[in-house]
C-alpha cells in the first residue's frame, strides 16, 4: 500500500457516520423521475450535489435539459501528470415506491437498520443508485481533505432520468461530448459477484427485440363451424416458435452466430474461478437445469452467450373458463440477447425471412421492431482495468474478476459510440438489495468498502 | 302431395299474415335468460307459450325449475295409428342485446322489414329460437284447424335456459324421461345449408377442452440476468404444441384416431351434392387454403374429422411496448371436436400423457379440464329420418341432406343419452341471420317454408 492511500483510507473509516449521514440527505428527496409529480424534486436532488460537490472544491453546475437536470463538475489533475483523466457517473434519479404497503418503513425517511445481516441503509435509492455514486464523492472527499488535491483529473457526471429511459442522455453526451472525454469511464450502477467479489462488467449484452403479430381469418371464429378447415393463428405461430431453437438448444436463424466471439483462456480462468454454481443460482427461482446450449457452462449462458427469449405472448381467448374460440390473430414479443460482434439488423432480417418464408399463404405477418443494440465488449487493454482490478483485489475478501453482464446498461455503450471511451463498471450491489421492489437496501459494509475500493481505485490508476 | 297436406298448406299460405302477428308477440317478451333481471319475462314467456299451445288444444302447462320454467304440452294421435311419437324441442329464452348502441331498431320491437335480399323478421329471437320453434307451433295449428286433430300423437318441449348453459335441462328430463320418450326427437335450432339446401343435423362433434398451465421459475425473472440458462415456459409451451401435429396436420396423440369411422358412399355421395366450395366459405372470414389433415374435403373437415385446436394462449408480457421479461408461466386452452366413437377421456388420458412425459424436469404443469362429450351419431335407420328428408325436398328448390354439424348441440345428445331417442335436427335459419349479435333476423321466406316444411314433415311420418 502506498504511503499517500494509506491516510485516505483512515479517513474514510473515521468519516463514515458523517458520510452515512450525507448520503441519508440526498435519499431524502423523492426524485422519482418518472412522476412528473416529483420534478420539483428532482431539481433539488441536482442542485443538492451541485452544492456537495463544490464543498469538496469541485467546479460543478446543473445543465437544463427537456427532462430533469444534468449535474457536471470537474477538478483537475496534478499539473504535468501522466495520469488518466476519470469520467464518473452515476444518477441521481429513484424508481417509484408503489406498492407502498409493501414498505416496512417510509422509504424516503431512510434510516441505518441493524439486521441479522449486519448494517443495511434502507429507503428508495440507497443501493440504486445515490449510494453507489456517494461511495465515488466520498471516496474523492477523502483523498482531497488528506492531500487537498485529488491524484488525477476528473469530471462527474449525473444523471436524473435513468429510471425513465433516459431521453436527454444522447443529445447531452452529443453536445458536451469535449468535457466528457476522459481516458476511462467509470460507472457506479453495478453489484458485487455474489457475496463478497468485487468485478468489473467488461461485457454487456446487446439486444435485438421484435413483436410479431400473425393474422389468419378477419375475425374470430366459432371452433366448432370452423375447426378443422380455418388456419389457426396460434397453431401457425407455436410452429413457427418451436422452430427457432434445434434440440441442443441452438438458435436455428442462419447467421445468427454470425460475430459470437470464443470465450478467450484468460476470461475462462478468471469465470471457472468464481466458482459460479448454476444449480445454486436457479435454485433461488426455483429451477435446477441449465436450459441454455449444450456444452456452454453457465456463466457462458448469462454472459457471453447470445439468447432468443421469448418475452410474451397472446392469442385467443385467455379469461376465466373456456370459449371454444378459433382466433384471428396471435402474436409473441421475442428479444435476442446479442454478444462480440452480432449485428441486430441482419438477426432481425433473418427473422422476418425465416417467418415469411414459413408462413402458410392465407395468413399475414406484421413486425413491430423494438430496439436493436449491439453488445459493448470493452477494450480491457488500457492499463487502468488491470490496476483497478488489482486494487479491488487488496479491498475485498477475494479477487476480482472481469465479468459479463447478461442485461445491457446503455451508458456503457453511450461512452463508447457518442465519446468514444471504455468504460469501467464497478458497482457494489448485492443481490438482495431490492432495487426497483420494496424495502430497497444497500449494505454498510458495501457502502464503506465501495469508498475505499475507489480510494484504492484512483490510487492505482493514478500512478505508473 | 296426399290430399289431406294439401288444405294445410294452404292454410299456412292464407294465415302467414297471422302466424308472424304471434310471432311478432311472442318476441315483445324480454326473455333474456342470463340476466336475473328479465326473470319474469322468462316466466312470461314460458306462460305464453301455455297459452298459445292451449289455443291449439294441447294440453300444455310450465314447470318450475331452479332457474327459469319448462314448457311441456301434449297431444294424442288417431287412435290406433302406427304413426310415432313426436317430441319436439326449442328454447323460448334469447341472448342478451349488448352491445344495443349496434341494434337500428329496438330488439324487442320487432318489426317485419323490407330488404334488399326480401322481407326479413328483424329483433332478439327472431331466429334463434323464436321465430324456429313457432314454424312447428304453427304447422300443428294449421293442421288442426284444417282436420281438428294432429296425424300423431306429439308432445311439446320448451326450455327457457338454453342461452346460459343449459342447468336445469338434464335433471328435468331425467325426471319426465317417460313424457319424454317418443319414437323421434324434433329440434328446430339449427339452419339451411347454404341458402336453400334443406338439411338434417344427424352428425354432432363431440368435445374435449384442456387448459395446460406451464411453470418453470417460482416468479417472472430478468431476461438480461437470466436469458439463456433458465427454462422459458413459453418455449416449453411452444414446443409442446408444435408436437401435436404432423406435417400433414394429423393429431400425433397415439390413440387418438380410435374410433374415427370412415365416411360412408351414401354420405359422401350427399356431401358432394352439396357442392361446398371450401375456398368461398373461407374467403367469407378472409382465409383461402383449408386447413384441415391433407386428403380430407372440405366438409368432412369441418363435420366428419376430429380437430385439436387452441382456443387460447397466453404467457409473459403482453400489454404494449416491451417487457424483456422471463414469464415464470405460459399456458394454453385447447380442444379436440371429437367425431364417431372417440373417448374423451381417453384423449385427455394421452395428451396428459405427452406434456407430462416430454416436459423438463424443472417445470411443473397443471391440467384444468373443461368438459368431455362425445360425437353424436343419429340412428338414421328410422324411417321418420329418410321421410323428412323427401318431404324436405318437396318443399324445397334443393334437395335435402343429412348432414354433420361441427359444433355440439348438447339437447341431441341428451334426448340419445337421457331419454333413448334419436334426435332429428331441423332448422330454417340462415348464415347471415347473426344470431346472438345485434340486428338479429329471420327470414320470413324462412318462417313461412319452415311452417310448411313441417306440415310435410308431419304428413309424411304419420303414415307408411
Amino acid at each position: 500500500m502506498t504511503s499517500r492511500l494509506t491516510p485516505v483510507l483512515s479517513r474514510i473509516d473515521t468519516d463514515l457516520s458523517a458520510s452515512l449521514d450525507r448520503l441519508l440527505d440526498l435519499m431524502r428527496l423523492k426524485s422519482i423521475s418518472t412522476d412528473p409529480a416529483y420534478k420539483a424534486e428532482c431539481a433539488r436532488a441536482a442542485d443538492w450535489l451541485v452544492t456537495d460537490l463544490k464543498s469538496i472544491g469541485i467546479d460543478a453546475q446543473t445543465y437544463e435539459t427537456p427532462g430533469h437536470p444534468m449535474v457536471m463538475g470537474h477538478i483537475d489533475g496534478p499539473e504535468n501528470s501522466s495520469a488518466p483523466h476519470l469520467v464518473f457517473y452515476g444518477h441521481y434519479d429513484v424508481q417509484p415506491v408503489d406498492p407502498i404497503n409493501l414498505w416496512s418503513s417510509d422509504p424516503f425517511d431512510p434510516q441505518v437498520e441493524n439486521t441479522a445481516k449486519g448494517k443495511v441503509i434502507r429507503g428508495r435509492g440507497s443501493s440504486d443508485d445515490k449510494g453507489q455514486l456517494m461511495t465515488f464523492i466520498e471516496a474523492c472527499r477523502a483523498w482531497k481533505s488528506e492531500h487537498g488535491a485529488l491524484p488525477c483529473e476528473i469530471t462527474f457526471f449525473f444523471e436524473g432520468e435513468e429510471e425513465s429511459g433516459s431521453p436527454s442522455l444522447v443529445p447531452f453526451m452529443q453536445e458536451h461530448k469535449d468535457k466528457l472525454k476522459g481516458d476511462v469511464a467509470l460507472i457506479c450502477d453495478t453489484g458485487l459477484f455474489g457475496h463478497d467479489t468485487p468485478a468489473i462488467v467488461t461485457m454487456l449484452r446487446g439486444l435485438m427485440g421484435e413483436e410479431i403479430v400473425i393474422t389468419a381469418a378477419n375475425k374470430d371464429l366459432h371452433s366448432g363451424m370452423f375447426g378443422g378447415i380455418a388456419r389457426n393463428p396460434i397453431r401457425v405461430l407455436t410452429k413457427l416458435l418451436a422452430g427457432l431453437h434445434d434440440d441442443s438448444g441452438r438458435v436455428t436463424l442462419p447467421g445468427f452466430y454470425d460475430g459470437v466471439p470464443e470465450l478467450s483462456d484468460d476470461l475462462r480462468a478468471q469465470w471457472d474461478a468464481l466458482g459460479f454454481e448454476p444449480e445454486q443460482f436457479l435454485g433461488d427461482v426455483g429451477l435446477k437445469i441449465p436450459a441454455g446450449e449444450d456444452g456452454k457452462s453457465g456463466l457462458q449462458m448469462i454472459w457471453s452467450e447470445p439468447t432468443l427469449e421469448f418475452n410474451g405472448i397472446i392469442g385467443g381467448y385467455t379469461g376465466k373458463g373456456f370459449k371454444t374460440v378459433l382466433p384471428s390473430q396471435a402474436s409473441v414479443k421475442l428479444s435476442a440477447r446479442l454478444v462480440g460482434d452480432q449485428d441486430p439488423h441482419k438477426i432481425r432480417a433473418a427473422l422476418h425471412k425465416y417467418i415469411t418464408a414459413n408462413l402458410p399463404e392465407d395468413c399475414t405477418v406484421e413486425f413491430n421492431p423494438h430496439g436493436a443494440s449491439k453488445a459493448s465488449v470493452m477494450a480491457t487493454d488500457h492499463p487502468a482495468f488491470e490496476k483497478a482490478r488489482n486494487a479491488l483485489s487488496d479491498e475485498w475478501p477475494k479477487e476480482a474478476a472481469f465479468i459479463g453482464c447478461g442485461g445491457s446498461i446503455p451508458i456503457a455503450g453511450h461512452f463508447k459510440k457518442v465519446v468514444g471511451v471504455d468504460a469501467m463498471l464497478i458497482g457494489f450491489g448485492r443481490d438482495d438489495d431490492q432495487i426497483h421492489s420494496p424495502n430497497e437496501k444497500y449494505d454498510v459494509e458495501c457502502f464503506h468498502k465501495g469508498m475505499r475500493s475507489w480510494a484504492r481505485i484512483l490510487d492505482a490508476v493514478s500512478q505508473d
